[in-house]
């Protein structure tokens, strides 16, 4: 393998080879290729693609780069579900337990916040005492144990694709499709699953706002699952305004938490009974869709779900308190609520704007070395659509201090719009992809 | 200056504008911007390329990374000549010393040998003692008292260029115009020039065989030095065949001294005082291409060529005794004539072929801590068109051993081909450009 001749052969338009990707990202994650040649080759991608041969043998590659979650003696599916990032977007705190607790395994792997995008391990993390970093064998036991673990990528995972995605970062090719596909499936298809539920965010808050591209990602991963013999379904959500109304993290775990009790959002339960149904389908445990919603609901109507839910807390060190009490979860010292200034419509609430505004509180990192405060964000009851009376409550500001209030205002008066007339916005979800094309998805008549 | 965002507006097809490149450059030299973000933006260039402006402010920031050939007070013309590198191509040696002759001052810089061709400093240092590493000082001292210094790059000219030249050399970035021209022309322009005659070479043995793209790049290079005030003229030469007879370090230098001694093969005579013409028209020591070739005629039967290369040989520690006795510089121990197998037509000798047999025969290097013997090569007097009869001799070898002789043998049996129909080759000189367009080189009507 000489590498200056495979970046020349990319460039050019050819392909590479399975054992070719094999020996580059060996002698890549074994620093025997430089980072120079790589993110040439990178970029040679980003101009030249790769094919779905290519693109599964890297994936292979950087799954091989590590080791895996154990769970094949397990005869019980497992299910994990992977959003591409949104503001608000809590459903993995409410999906993992609700699916679990309906006898499907979900070894969940999730990351940090990311630009103006939350992460499920900074939430977590909000419960004292939660740790994220189990082992891969720690968090295989407890899968075995009590059907779930709720995990960060650990080192021991593809960490072929730990290197390349800080050397895409540095080097302005992360946006390829190929690449994005490749690296969200080796961390998934690691967790030794039976099937994947993607969340594919559209719209202005999304990573890949264009409705194209987004849906070309999702056919990328199927693609990818479905030569790998993991089934895949994609579902296309709305990141057009944030999912719930809670956007920070200790706010989103009270709302995960009243989602289990029966109270949630009616948007955030829309979006996590549509994954839902497609991870019990997935896992042949409901016979439709229809089925796949009445179980979840029961789950929740009876307190299964949330009792799951206190089930991880406490095998994963947390204070497991939080599902009875709300005073254990950290509170902001400063609450202000924001309100119209005018009678109108709200015609839109920016994802990118509130993201931004959470990270200006201190929610979020700018760099990776930031340290975060679980407590702070906004409440934003208001909805695109809704009509608003001057001197109605919008929103509330969860913040540090005076300071972080006038950032709270100044985030909010820039993402939420108020008009004379409506504008049309996303459906909740719009598009069901799988390995046999894409249709427009419906909601079970059931409830 | 954020460097992913300058890599992925390049990627995007933007514009990098002058300011950035100087920063950009200036802190890739200092060891701030790494190789790898450096190779993702060569990679972008090379599929989005870079406009004239930035093309220039790239150029521009090399040369400000080294120091100049400080000339700029003299009043003579200061003229050099850059060819794209060819097979038996020993111009450089025979031009320096005759367009000296006539008072234009030369400062050369040159190369090694590169992939299959020659370069001009190795054939220079296989006369005994000839010192190439002068520094920009000394340079500047023997233009101004003899009007000629041959060197090589110096560390102290463009050392930006040399890094991003090993970089694009591991990163398979060499092939972008853009990036050719502004590495040739950075070095080019620090040598304080009033003008430069590029030799681009055109055919199967030349870098870049494709011809539009040749033109594309002298337009480039002529473009960068309008930009800059100096003017360039390009001959698009042929190298389907070698020039002269001799391939090989020490031959070349013996064939150089026959042509300054008025014994030189026709066709490297003629490109010798195509590209002659146009230094001596660039600097005004000549009134028209008859003129120049008048002049250059009667320098080298004069002897006055001769004399100047005995200076330049001199004042650089070489021993100019080879000036006037052959059995100085070295000569191969076992020399072999090779012969016709047929009656027919010499229908092609292959330059790639030919050059790749020199480094067979140790006259060239594979990596560039190879060690070259001067005094291997061939004499090839053969050349496309000639009829021959079985038995005719068609080369002669020069190698270091036996073995030595069929590693030679073997490279021309490859390199030489005889039919029963004449072939196509390229004219010598076709195509001369300028900053005002293309025109049929036209050879003057004097000789």
């Amino acid at each position: 393998m000489i590498v200056p001749r495979l970046i020349e052969r990319k460039r050019e338009g050819g392909r590479i080879v399975e054992p070719e990707w094999d020996e580059l990202i060996a002698a890549y994650s074994a620093g025997k290729v430089p980072d120079y040649q790589m993110s040439a080759l990178l970029m040679a991608i980003f101009f030249r693609g790769m094919d779905r041969g290519e693109t599964y043998a890297l994936t292979d590659a950087m799954i091989q780069s590590g080791g895996q979650l154990e769970l094949s003696h397990l005869t019980v599916a497992r299910i994990d579900k992977h959003s591409t990032g949104g503001v608000g977007d809590k459903v993995s705190l409410i999906l993992a337990p609700l699916i679990a607790s309906l006898g499907v395994a979900v070894p969940m792997m999730s990351g940090r916040g990311l630009g103006h995008t939350g992460g499920t391990l900074d939430k977590l993390e909000s419960i004292p005492g939660f740790r994220t970093d189990l082992s891969l064998a720690e968090a295989a036991r407890q899968v075995e144990a009590i059907g779930c673990a709720l995990i960060g990528q650990t080192k021991e995972i593809a960490p072929a694709d730990r290197k390349l995605y800080a050397l895409r970062d540095a080097t302005a090719t992360v946006e390829a499709i190929p690449l994005i596909a490749a690296s969200i499936m080796s961390k998934k298809l690691a967790e030794g699953l039976t099937g994947l539920v993607l969340d594919v965010k559209q719209g202005s808050g999304a990573f890949m706002p264009d409705p194209d591209r987004a849906e070309k990602l999702a056919r990328a991963m199927i693609q990818l699952g479905a030569d790998r013999g993991c089934p895949v379904v994609a579902l296309l959500t709305a990141m057009d305004r944030p999912l719930g109304f809670a956007c920070g993290n200790a706010l989103e775990v009270k709302e995960s938490l009243d989602a289990l009790r029966g109270s949630g959002p009616d948007d955030l339960m829309e979006v996590t009974y549509a994954l839902g149904a497609e991870m019990l389908l997935l896992a042949g445990a409901a016979a439709s869709p229809e089925d796949a919603w009445t179980s979840m609901q029961n789950a929740i109507a009876s307190g299964k779900a949330l009792e799951k839910f206190r089930e991880i807390i406490e095998a994963q060190g947390g204070d497991a308190r939080i599902i009875d009490r709300n005073d254990i979860l950290a509170t902001a010292p400063v609450q202000e609520d924001v309100v119209a200034s005018r009678d109108g419509i709200v015609t839109g609430i920016e994802p990118r704007a509130v993201g931004h505004g959470v990270i200006a509180l201190r929610g979020g990192r700018r760099t990776m070395e930031d340290r975060i405060d679980p407590s702070v964000g906004f409440i934003i009851p208001a909805k695109p659509g809704d009509a608003v009376k001057k001197g109605d409550t919008l929103a509330t500001i969860h913040a540090l201090d005076s300071a972080g209030l006038e950032e709270g205002k100044r985030a909010l008066r820039n993402a939420i719009t108020i008009g004379d007339e409506k504008k049309d916005h996303l459906p909740l979800v719009s598009t069901r992809i799988t390995a046999d094309g894409a249709a427009r998805w419906a909601r079970p008549s059931i409830s």
